[in-house]
């Protein structure tokens, strides 16, 4: 099969288009921006749904649903919020169509709505208004709550899964009696995404908070984990927010404490994406296609027979059905593509192309020896193995192909974090190398924004464990006390 | 505790608003007609959700998710499909808004969309409109797809999970190359649903067709289940629905067949919704409050300590580890109600309203014997066992449960089917008894309509294994050949 993919040395960007498309992750639908996940994508997100589930409700967290839209005024109430986000959510104003009597089907202006809805590009404030009535006192606390919801943010510019109108995501909002509390849950949840990103998504994240410019609209501090991606850019893969006592206060959530006094509620939320596909696609992928982690992959193996006559295949059949069975009972998912539409060499490309992690094929002299073919497709590389003991090779086989997609992904990461010191070497290294520049700042946001504008590079993060550290602003020369991670990002 | 229920002789839709709301399943939001399922709705809700798409599937078929937005041209490509929702649809019209100067947020006017856009009532439109790209020859058929999504009708009266404006659900949505494949699928389907309703909801279901009144707009054949509440009104519990080449011929989706000629694609499209919770409370709960079955209990055990020394309070807790360990090996989901906030009348009483199938309380006197006290939901009985092999019995007893709940839904539904021959008897039995009425019509929708307007019945369905059966309308007298099934509804 032609894949039609251009190559990521010669377009990454066109790489990453193509790439999405041809391998059935997603399509852009017919509504400006948004998109179709097509099965294939949609199965690789599943899993990645299925496995955070596990991880929120083994930290104590519940799912929950609040509506679709918002009230305007609700919308409103918190300052900064409403800032960052009316200047791109989608408006209902109207509840009905109807026939014109020349057969058009109009908008009913009848049917008015006496106050327009949002709909949520993020829930917040009908969470928090919703709170109000479920906390009184110390007793009703913490709320431990997360949803899985799509949300609409109207996006000019889109991109598949990096950038879209709506998108599918979960939202965890916590509610704490104290400040302590909270802001040890927006820690403990970054530690879930961090984990969560390095050994499922294999890709390495830097842990860190982000700057004051680059905090949720409504945060008091914003945690995130940032990834990098093939071309040197980088990709924030999760964000998760101490919200303070905000938006308690915008939505009057008070509760009564241990000490009898009446306080404001103490508030996180966090939240990853469908984005997360971006990110695997553009960590791990080659030109020849996807390259899917083990644990993430719809199909961990895939077996393709060869043969020329039906007793060949009768005996290859007879083997692969055992070979499933075994497979199967120590949980890998595995397919037989016995199709007999397309010859072998174009499946070997088709797999390749959706990344499957091993494939198995076997053809007349394989039954004779009691051998088969596997290839890796993270290596490119192929070897001839027994049948005997190869569903125990397999399993781990598996587990070697999950690591060392992490290890290439992380030894690329770390070879792309240039420490600098003037804004020269800044700007070269920007411009010919990419990845994370690590340098000081004097923590303005003035010098944040004028280093953006005139280089495209914004803070992505505060790292975490970064080690307190004198030096001068690489921009204004002013003292500074740590070094923090600038990138162009996605 | 006090648990505020009203009695269902009393007022039946009381009962059923206050039990939705003190048990902790959903309450209404801000937002007119939508709901905020709360966490222990939403774990019974995610339960029916996993068992369902596991079925979806083992009977071969994929989840993919389409755009949240139709664009308004779209949606009136089908004739009968546009009639059947313009009357009730959330309409986007702009997609900003902006400060108006005063410190209000206002409509940016500016940012009106060119086209406006529906936000999904079901998803026919968008994703037939999709297949066309998918779809060329008749190896890319069948197409087998499902979708758990969010959708919109703008309901003037509202009623929590039986009646919202948002509510959430699955929508299936299938391409075939024949007619009758795309027949086999929608019945297939529909068995899906009744085999869930019956063994998982514990509900019994009637099968059968929809008559070209009640049918869905856009579809040749819509197949359903119908079950019967305690008040003796009907609730359609999911429909799966043939849509001939309806679709296919808006969107113009199709395909070369094997003989090499181009034909219009066959579908289907089938839905359960969250309504499912509002059948699952009334078929079964009581004035006590809910009764779930064990299949879909969030909690199937409860365990509460009687105590009142601290060494007592240590002596249960160490069994109670050892018992919990056991049943959570086996699968059991159980939650030690331990709190020193409340006394356990107060907890009996609290677990009761929510419906956990089983109780096991156990003080001194209990680890003294050996025995704790066993409380079953559904029947209210208590017996005192012994702890020895407690687990096993557990583990039967909530099979048993399960069994009894739908037994009894099922005494309670067929001697609620009453055979009449004429208009009066048909009008005493709806009056007095309530449930599906047995009788023969003309089959006019106009003797349909008709019926409905005097007595507000309508025909639930044509039972799909309903005998041929020689008969007069019992409303005009004219001929009929077989008995329909009329029922006053949800």
């Amino acid at each position: 099969m032609s894949k039609g993919i251009t190559s990521r040395s010669e377009d990454y960007s066109q790489w990453y288009n193509d790439l999405v498309i041809k391998a059935d992750l997603a399509e852009y639908a017919a509504v400006r921006g948004c998109m179709v996940i097509k099965p294939y994508g949609y199965g690789i997100w599943e899993r990645m749904q299925a496995i955070l589930d596990k991880r929120f409700k083994e930290t104590g967290h519940s799912n929950a649903y609040f509506p679709l839209f918002i009230p305007k005024s609700f919308f409103s109430k918190e300052a900064s919020h409403v800032e960052g986000f009316a200047t791109e959510c989608a408006v209902v104003t109207h509840y009905r169509l109807k026939n014109d009597g020349n057969g058009n089907i109009i908008v009913d202006e009848e049917a008015k709505l006496e106050e327009e809805l949002i709909v949520r590009p993020t829930s917040e404030t009908i969470i928090w208004n919703t709170y109000r009535g479920w906390i009184e006192s110390y007793r009703d606390l913490p709320i431990l709550v997360n949803q899985w919801a799509n949300v609409v943010r109207w996006e000019m510019r889109t991109r598949l899964f990096l950038r879209t109108s709506e998108f599918l995501w979960q939202e965890g909002h916590t509610a704490h009696a104290t400040e302590q509390e909270a802001i040890e849950e927006a820690e403990r949840m970054l530690d879930v995404y961090a984990e969560f990103a390095e050994n499922i998504l294999a890709v390495p994240v830097i842990r860190g908070r982000k700057t004051e410019n680059e905090r949720f609209a409504g945060a008091l501090d914003t945690y995130c984990i940032e990834a990098l991606m093939q071309d040197g850019k980088a990709l924030q893969a999760g964000t998760s927010h101490f919200l303070g006592q905000n938006f308690a206060k915008a939505f009057d959530v008070k509760f009564t404490s241990k000490e009898g006094k009446l306080e404001h509620v103490w508030a996180t939320s966090w939240g990853v994406s469908t984005r997360l596909m971006g990110a695997l696609v553009m960590a791990h992928s080659d030109d020849q296609g996807l390259v899917l982690p083990p644990k993430l992959a719809p199909i961990q193996v895939v077996i393709v027979p060869i043969f020329r006559t039906e007793e060949e295949k009768a005996a290859i059949d007879t083997y692969v059905d055992h070979l499933m069975g075994e497979l199967k009972n120590v949980g890998v998912s595995v397919k037989f593509d016995d199709r007999d539409t397309q010859r072998p060499g174009f499946k070997f490309a088709e797999w390749e192309l959706k990344g499957v992690p091993l494939r198995v094929a076997l053809g007349a002299r394989d039954m004779q020896n009691g051998t088969v073919e596997l290839a890796r497709r993270d290596t490119q590389t192929k070897e001839t193995v027994s049948q005997e003991g190869l569903s125990a090779r397999i399993e781990s086989l598996l587990d070697e192909i999950q690591i060392n997609i992490y290890q290439k992904a992380l030894n690329f990461r770390d070879s792309h974090i240039t420490e600098v010191n003037s804004y020269d070497e800044f700007k070269e290294v920007l411009d010919k190398k990419g990845g994370f520049i690590s340098c000081h700042w004097d923590g303005s946001v003035e010098t944040e924004k004028r280093i953006k504008e005139e280089t495209k590079a914004t803070i992505r993060c505060i790292p975490l464990d970064s080690k307190k550290e004198e030096g001068i602003c690489i921009f204004t020369g002013k003292p500074s006390v740590q070094r923090v991670l600038f990138a162009k990002a996605y």
